[in-house]
């Protein structure tokens, strides 16, 4: 069926109010593209529901008028998930922004997908409780469910798929589910709570989220360790793990990337390879972790370690890791962000941070490197002038190095990002025969490729 | 097709050496049962492969022949997962029981489908490392990636499904495929890991599975806690959880099955409500955390509490519990074992478990209550005989009114058995409008019914 822009329109504007239904230029344009460097496209229209109801019904007439969809948080995704490459109606989230309950005798919080984590955290600190998962980006949780983000945290408290209880979805064809429930654990049914987690929009929009929170912890240790080399640095993290200390957050950040802290973060840190830990536990527990710990870093040759027990230098350590990719964006007026985001397998850490900078050095891209090491994944921050296409040409021949030596060790093309537009390529180096699988699954859920088309998965039309 | 079962095995004996296709009727009969009460129902052949290949030769033997196929490990399950009664083929994974790699350094292993969790363990313990999902029974690891079992430590390590990176899947056709990688975490295509574990034979076969393992802990406390009342000690788990004491493992046994314990494990423990509890870290953090939980347990009117920091001290009272529902099945001769499962928010546990007891009196049902309750799962053990139909109907309406208890406070049919055949009739209610997008998948992955067929799923064939 052909449709004209104004039909959509007037079809839209009879299940949800006017205001919520729009073509205006500017708002289309703040919805065409992401926080990455993937070039920029309009959506035809942008709705915001205030609803499941009103999403329900949204998508009965894009399927009736088989109109691609895309569903928007904040647009901080880095691979061009939110970019509407194939037009149509964007589905923005932000005004279901509601905390809807939260039950703290059973550590869950249920939200709507607008919320963003640092509203939620400032809601939960009320009662004692805190949500771990921490990309950095103030993202929408609704989006870092779609992308199964993870970040500075997931070391101890694991990645958004392990937090997710149950997901109101609105699938293609309107119809409302849900994927779970509120038990700590089940074994009913096929796990969908799983395959929802990370599947990018291109399964259904979620609408709803009962998410797990934890108790904010009696005693939290952060530390800041110095090493010679990237190498020792990985070698001791490898060490720390294996000793079985348990780490709630550590982070690398290499020598030029510690530069970029301190030009923008105005703070003073030593500009060599870096270590940022944290320890979340009883006291009398983290005393004895941390001389364990404080051996095991010297051993790899640490020059100096500080610890930092009040909230406000604490802060300051963590704020200044969160603002990295920003350090990197207003250091490069004009440049465009690209973020590589392999992970591996912890053994294998240490030689792929090796070879990336062999890779960078060979390849005269001036950039930085930053990793969530417990996890074995780690980043290289570039900064591409989008009107050199040789750099384009460099930085992405560069990402494929990178990727191909994860996959040739057991690694994944992807450790948090996601795969949106800019990871598709890898997926069946990746995942071989079991991209059939993968789908077979969104044929059977998405038949006409309405849902985020195109992204995660190549679809032919 | 029409096929003889004499065509079948003479398709299979030219994959398979002739030793590895079976007709005898003693191994059918071996194969028709689990150690429920579900009824048996004979395979028409049994096949033993020895490797992947001959894992998809003999489902391309079985799509091409349309025989139903039902993946067998030790037949440890509890509602009815691995009895065939559409007959056809049972796939026995007993021979497939190689420890393929340990990887130290990256905290996990390579196995084969058949190798059980007991020796898995013994050859972990030679490492300083232990793999943590303990259902009680010593099934295959295969078969417990199948059901997503979970047990006495999952409270602190997770169920099945956390511990799962990688399977390697033969599908309908015979296709192999791996759901994961050894990254510590990915956001790389859909996430088949988490859909695959607790498929229960219903959309492939497993024929290697990565697990995750853990380092030994440096410091093991076990305590046993006696209470007035089943409501008392339930309260005092809630409040050890939220007061942020991280307990490893959390069981409750009530007076009937202290009583079945020292009369099986010839023990002498008091026989009212009991928590076997412990605690996993080092030896400081242990010690302040075990000083506030006996606060805890004493604002809950506990009666006594003993410490058990000796190895035989501990392993006789984890094997005490471990031999909970054989003790009840020997207790009771001639009687088979119905067990419920339900999983609820821990705040609703309580409540629910007084409404088990006050159920078990109504209907004069002789039964013991044990439960995981740190996270909200409990079991009703039930002893019927399988006779007196009067006993099966009440048996019958007994877990029915569990289940819609449970169901109705956002909890879930099943904790950690699996739905099989036994908890079928409760889906719908549990998944609602979910179930249709299970069925989608099913039929996409399975368009024939043949994976263990009418499992999770009635599908009309």
């Amino acid at each position: 069926m052909q449709t004209t822009n104004e039909e959509l329109v007037t079809a839209l504007r009879k299940v949800l109010p006017v205001r919520q239904v729009t073509i205006n230029q500017i708002i289309l344009e703040q919805h065409s593209r992401d926080e990455s460097y993937h070039s920029a496209s309009l959506p035809d229209i942008v709705v915001f529901p205030t609803t499941t109801d009103e999403v329900s019904q949204v998508m009965k007439i894009a399927s009736q008028y088989q109109v691609p969809i895309v569903p928007f948080g904040r647009g901080t995704s880095l691979e061009g998930h939110v970019i509407p490459y194939d037009h149509g109606m964007t589905i923005d989230f932000s005004l279901m922004d509601k905390i809807i309950e939260i039950k703290e005798q059973d550590f869950l919080v249920k939200v709507q997908p607008g919320v963003t984590r640092t509203q939620l955290n400032r809601e939960l600190k009320k009662y004692g409780l805190f949500f771990s998962v921490d990309p950095g980006a103030d993202a929408t949780l609704g989006g870092m469910a779609a992308t199964n983000a993870s970040g500075t945290t997931s070391v101890k408290y694991g990645v958004m798929r392990d937090q997710v209880r149950d997901l109101e979805v609105v699938l293609a064809d309107g119809t409302v589910i849900h994927t779970g429930n509120l038990a700590a654990k089940s074994s009913s049914g096929l796990h969908l709570n799983g395959l929802f987690v990370g599947s990018e929009g291109t399964l259904g929009c979620f609408t709803e989220l009962t998410l797990k929170v934890y108790g904010i912890p009696e005693f939290v240790l952060a530390a800041k360790a110095s090493f010679p080399t990237v190498h020792d640095a990985v070698e001791a993290v490898v060490s720390i793990l294996q000793a079985g200390v348990p780490i709630a957050r550590v982070e690398l950040i290499d020598e030029h990337s510690m530069k970029q802290v301190n030009l923008h973060s105005e703070t003073a840190y030593k500009e060599q390879p870096t270590l940022f830990l944290e320890f979340h536990g009883n006291e009398a527990g983290l005393n004895q972790d941390v001389e364990f710990m404080k051996e095991i870093v010297n051993d790899h040759n640490c020059e100096s370690i500080d610890f930092e027990t009040d909230n406000a230098a604490r802060n300051q350590l963590w704020e200044a890791r969160h603002n990295l990719a920003y350090a990197y964006v207003h250091g490069y007026p004009g440049k465009k962000l690209m973020v590589t985001d392999v992970c591996l397998p912890i053994s294998e850490l240490a030689g792929a941070i090796e070879h990336a900078r062999e890779a960078l050095d060979s390849l005269a891209l001036p950039g930085g490197i930053v990793g969530h090491v417990g996890d074995g994944n780690f980043h290289v921050l570039l900064m591409i002038d989008m009107n050199n296409s040789d750099a384009i040409k460099k930085a992405d021949k560069f990402n494929e190095l990178i990727v191909m030596y994860a996959l040739e060790r057991g690694g994944t093309c992807t450790g948090e990002h996601g795969v949106g537009v800019g990871k598709q390529k890898y997926q069946e180096k990746e995942h071989g025969k079991a991209l059939l699988v993968m789908e077979k699954i969104k044929h059977a859920l998405d038949p006409n490729s309405l849902l985020n088309p195109n992204k995660i998965l190549r679809i032919n039309k």
